[in-house]
């Protein structure tokens, strides 16, 4: 049960935001405009780092529903979501995006973790400065989704198929839920 | 220097979201929402939040900037900022804000470091549920903010008066900053 008193049966994120629409207005519109709207990176390579920067922060409910958004972006290529997830550098991945992926990682560990060599070596394999730029803020913005999700101990489904209609779902777009009667 | 290509001289996450403005408008919107209208705890109490996770991360920038905002905020009572950065536990605050600062130092660390009895403990000294999702979801965008601002290597001034004027300007309100020629 969630530390506060948010809407029954509703999973992580949505409830919270049912508690709080003015705090989940903002938050929704970052995902939307970070995950969906105009990027260099595709909507997959951007759900891609949402999971990998989850997993690694160990949060179930965000992993879990960005990997199912990443297999529905990705279609028959899907199998690179779980490859990612178990190890981006052995993934069939562009090098670009395993690299980006790498950034991603020293950030869910510390702004200051990232390296100029970092930065070096996406740049080597030709990322430029908005894929660093997005994948940085999509690393630091899944720090903290993760950390709301679990900091209020929202509700973390265990059933797979509720991740898979989710996934389906948030591959359309990140809208704000309203409260249902 | 930033690893991308930001207006100079403009410190921290101003220069990003100069780069970015179609991300900086939910940032700016989420700081606005969070730290200054309506919540049960003040903007002063939300200021010090940010600070000391700011602090934590090890993110100079914020740190000072949302010190500053305080010190503004607090006037006379200022003391109080130098006393939580050094340790809330043994700082002028009430023992309500002392809970709800352990429970945004855990966030720092982890959503999952967030146990029942910090809730219980912060609701023993009369924290509510908004009081206690405001503070988590501080901590957590600070979480995000640092990330940004360190990940990106953006311009850290190390001016005190820089910081004093910032504090001044952040503590009316949270503006997204417009380019100017």
């Amino acid at each position: 049960m969630a530390y506060i008193n948010v809407p029954e049966g509703v999973p992580g994120i949505r409830s919270l935001v049912l508690f709080r629409p003015e705090t989940g207005k903002p938050l929704y519109a970052l995902a939307q405009t970070l995950l969906r709207e105009d990027s260099p990176l595709s909507p997959a390579e951007r759900e891609l780092i949402a999971a990998h920067v989850s997993n690694r922060n160990n949060c179930k409910f965000c992993m879990e529903s960005h990997a199912a958004a990443a297999r529905c972006l990705l279609g028959l290529r899907q199998d690179i979501v779980d490859q990612t997830l178990d190890d981006p550098a052995r993934a069939a991945l562009s090098p670009k995006l395993k690299a980006l992926l790498h950034i991603a990682g020293k950030v869910q560990l510390s702004g200051k973790q990232v390296m100029p060599e970092d930065i070096a070596a996406a740049r080597d394999h030709g990322a430029n400065d908005r894929e660093i730029h997005d994948t940085v803020l999509i690393a630091a913005a899944f720090c903290m989704f993760n950390r709301y999700v679990d900091g209020l101990a929202s509700w973390t489904p265990t059933d797979p198929a509720v991740y898979a209609e989710m996934g389906q779902r948030m591959a359309k777009g990140y809208v704000l839920p309203q409260q249902t009667i």
